[in-house]
């Protein structure tokens, strides 16, 4: 495969490149439902040893593409360009790292928002039902597609701690390792009550009710980042100033709201709402209990086969709670997997994963690694 | 004044009562702007006793009416039913309580849904912008009508909270002591950029834009919900259950969704878009700092002329946080006002004063009646 785009420093030096996978058509969902021809945009930096055995597969949030570093056809800032570069805690001098954009989602991977061609138009409510287990189950066929039969490690951040929970459980023995950060195994009534009304209000839009779509979208967003962000945070950030926007159909012109309309209208400008409703519905529905075995034993037992597992939640995080991610910790020792488990403290909240990039990289080099000073040492 | 209507138990026992108090006219609003004639519904329960000293003056949050006790004219329960009659931590034996519905609202005070005569239509965007101070005030007006003179103490939680100051600001030495419940000086930048999501909504409907009004009140209703209420809650009541309604436009049927939407039918049901809109509009722009006086000293002073005050937080309240109530409790202090400060834990979060009768009862008692002991001493 040649790179035909021109390739910045930064994408020559981690080589990172651009793919789309072909899934086995038909492809088949969890829930029922197929597509005839499906495939997924993944990007991936470094590259694969002759053993194989160095592939670490990222599992995203919901509205990330597979663009977590710059690559030679897109130089552009990743959501992890700080973690992800030669010497960076996922060193692409050492591991081949491999990023699926969500199927369902927009970025290149099959999604409801595609056009339909029986009828023109996008599928939406035609797209089969989409579960967190397609997600798992389409990436792993991206890493078979990479002639890669063991990952070394298998990582994802909030929907993409699912993900990489269901992966591990699909896939018993098919990654070594497991970093869960701010994922859950079931989402909290709290974190489905909120989804479930940006859903509504998207979903009411796109059925055609009495909202418009961009509106709804925008008013989504705003609910979702009110759940996402620290109130912290906003408050150190704008307090009660006002700004010199003109006053719109809140009455009030506080900074604050500059701020969330800026984000909703750049998430509406990058985003599908057709995604958006599937993937989140697909975030509510998901069960990791559902895969555990319970042979009259009275204990669940999930069969995974991990060397090493690390579980990071953070304290301000109302969306996926620290007692969520000790659950995961606990649950992941049940299954004897030897599991670190921090909880650190961010006014980012939910988003920390893509701010703190000083508090996750120490954590997650080691979790690759081994600790500090093991570094030069290569596990390969 | 005669009683026309039935009496319940509860309300003969209480003595409850429903009034119609005019407001001087024209009423000026603190703004700019003025109504030629405006109208508090208030109710009072208790008598007021010959030197007048023992009046207990209540204001309320966003959405309650003046109805916090069942009355003669109304048995049904009030919103602080169990606080409120003999022997309770209001105790109408010994106080005459006296609790107005806010200016600005719909439960028969004057406001903003109210026909405007020019137009047979609402009033709507014509009517006074209304602040904070107006309910303070127009609430002293009301305290006036019943020929009280100094008020034995004020007490409000929510905007009451932040009203209750406005009062001691704009009338010192009118109240002998103070209770703030989950109030603020000033709203949170996260209370703003909630309640400005919420008014974005309805009033884009109230403008005629791209969302059905009725649609945008239930939205808005339920952002706030997700607001006030404490995830741990939500958890423990609904976790990640499903009901057996129809799925609708959100694509799941969870118990907390169908939760969600009766709180939200309930609230459009019964309170007024425009009041809803102005009010919450009132509590962000409020700013107690500006009552304050600096005479080149560099400490601010409010001139506040409190015998006591009580101020109450609780730990899991989002909106009006545990941090502004110190805050409050500072600035009294400051103000020379002897002030017990009581962080609460409560799963309701905000709603706690609504809900946790057993914790707010003894401290609202030993704030009217002195120390558990003294209670048989009136103070009167």
């Amino acid at each position: 495969m040649a790179m035909n785009a021109p390739a910045s420093e930064h994408a020559s030096a981690n080589r990172g490149r651009q793919h789309r996978v072909r899934l086995p058509s038909p492809y088949r969902f969890h829930a029922g439902g197929e597509l005839p021809e499906a495939t997924l945009a993944v990007e991936t930096w470094g590259s694969l040893n002759a053993a194989r055995d160095n592939a670490v597969l990222l599992f995203t949030g919901l509205s990330a593409s597979a663009h977590a570093a710059s690559t030679a056809e897109d130089p552009s800032a990743g959501w992890w360009e700080g973690l992800i570069g030669p010497g960076r805690a996922l060193d692409t001098d050492r591991y081949f790292i491999v990023c699926a954009n969500s199927l369902g989602s927009c970025f290149g991977s099959s999604g409801p928002g595609d056009t339909d061609p029986a009828t023109g138009r996008p599928y939406g409510y035609a797209w089969p039902e989409l579960r967190v287990e397609d997600i798992a189950r389409s990436a792993q066929a991206a890493v078979e597609h990479f002639g890669i039969d063991v990952l070394y490690a298998a990582i994802g951040a909030s929907l993409g701690g699912m993900s990489v929970l269901a992966h591990a459980a699909l896939f018993p023995g098919r990654a070594r390792r497991l970093a869960s950060l701010s994922g859950t195994m079931t989402a909290s009534a709290f974190a489905i009550a909120t989804r479930a009304l940006q859903r509504e209000m998207v979903g009411t839009a796109l059925a055609g009710g009495a909202i418009d779509l961009g509106l709804a979208f925008r008013y989504a967003r705003k609910v979702g980042m009110l759940s996402y962000i620290g109130a912290a945070l906003l408050e150190n950030r704008f307090a009660h100033a006002t700004g010199s926007q003109a006053i719109g159909a809140s009455g009030t012109r506080f900074e604050v709201e500059s701020w969330l309309d800026h984000q909703a209208q750049k998430f509406a400008a990058r985003f599908d709402p057709w995604s958006f409703w599937y993937v989140s519905r697909a975030m509510d529905l998901f069960e990791f209990g559902a895969f555990g075995r319970e042979p009259g034993t009275g204990t669940t037992h999930f069969g995974l086969k991990l060397e090493q597992a690390l579980v990071i939640g953070v304290h301000e995080d109302q969306l996926f709670p620290l007692g969520q991610q000790a659950e995961i910790a606990a649950m992941l020792k049940a299954e004897h997997v030897p599991t670190r488990y921090v909880d650190l403290s961010s006014p980012y909240g939910h988003d920390a994963f893509l701010v703190e990039d000083r508090m996750f990289a120490p954590l997650l080099a080691e979790f690759l690694d081994g600790p500090a000073g093991q570094r030069d040492k290569s596990p390969f």
